[in-house]
């Protein structure tokens, strides 16, 4: 066994929306319950000039798409971003996995070195694959579900560390 | 460049406990512009059954000094959990960022197939050193600082997500 970039990136990628998938249907089945309003948990925030739920689960959704495309040198899949419910970001997540189910080692390994430019906050930043998968992509992909996650904790729903860690 | 275990542990530790540093630095000089008893923002918390500020800094900083004790085949360093102040917390982080600039990528590299045995809500678990890193480590270590930043941010706190990911 030895690490490489494929078994660092796609199916931890895979492993975490899924882990995300389960922790949003805790919080419909929460929703139903309380007789709670979903749109309200899919738009709480954690402050005011934060994103709320939706925006969370969709920019930890590019965050990987974007980097599979990236390493393996593919289109970046474009989404309308225009989910308003639980529903519509669990199929965002599915056409995520699928996405990156379609993309193979082979694709990605030997992409350490290749130069990634993204524009973020209106400037362009270079990276090399590796970095940008280590020091770019996956505090950000943790971010969005671990920001997802507190939302929904702070509002109530029934979730724990294990939901958001997957099963062992 | 080919990614390597240690390339994609203890550099990237590293990194993130100096970001964690600086966001607790920002949350000092928040508490003193406005006023606020520092205390109140260390034992802060999202929810009334999550951890305060001060737990999560430990948990991430356990995480780190966990994993690289235990990949490198070392003992892993006890700390007494008695953190109570921002500074403490700094000193917490800094004594663990020494601890991991101890480890070097011989004793680290080739730990992938290292039986891991940890204990966990009173069950043992046992992981490879990869999945462990991968699916244990470093999903808490972004867990547990992203809370603190949400945990701060929710509280005012002028943070960014540019303080979470570091300068590039």
């Amino acid at each position: 066994m030895s690490l490489n970039l494929y078994e660092a990136s796609i199916p931890v990628f895979v492993r975490m929306l899924g882990n995300l998938s389960s922790i949003l249907d805790k919080a419909v089945i929460y929703a139903e319950t309380k007789n709670i309003d979903p749109a309200i948990l899919v738009n709480a925030r954690l402050a005011p000039d934060m994103y709320p739920l939706s925006r969370q689960v969709q920019i930890a959704t590019d965050m990987v798409k974007g980097c599979a495309a990236r390493l393996a040198g593919v289109d970046v899949p474009s989404y309308e971003d225009n989910e308003a419910t639980f529903a519509d970001l669990q199929a965002r997540i599915a056409k995520t996995v699928a996405f990156l189910q379609s993309v193979s080692a082979e694709q990605i390994n030997g992409s350490e070195g290749r130069t990634v430019t993204l524009k973020l906050r209106g400037r362009e930043i270079q990276f090399l694959g590796q970095p940008y998968l280590l020091d770019f992509v996956l505090p950000n992909l943790y971010f969005h579900v671990t920001t997802t996650y507190a939302i929904l904790r702070h509002n109530g729903v029934e979730i724990g560390k294990m939901d958001y860690l997957g099963a062992y």
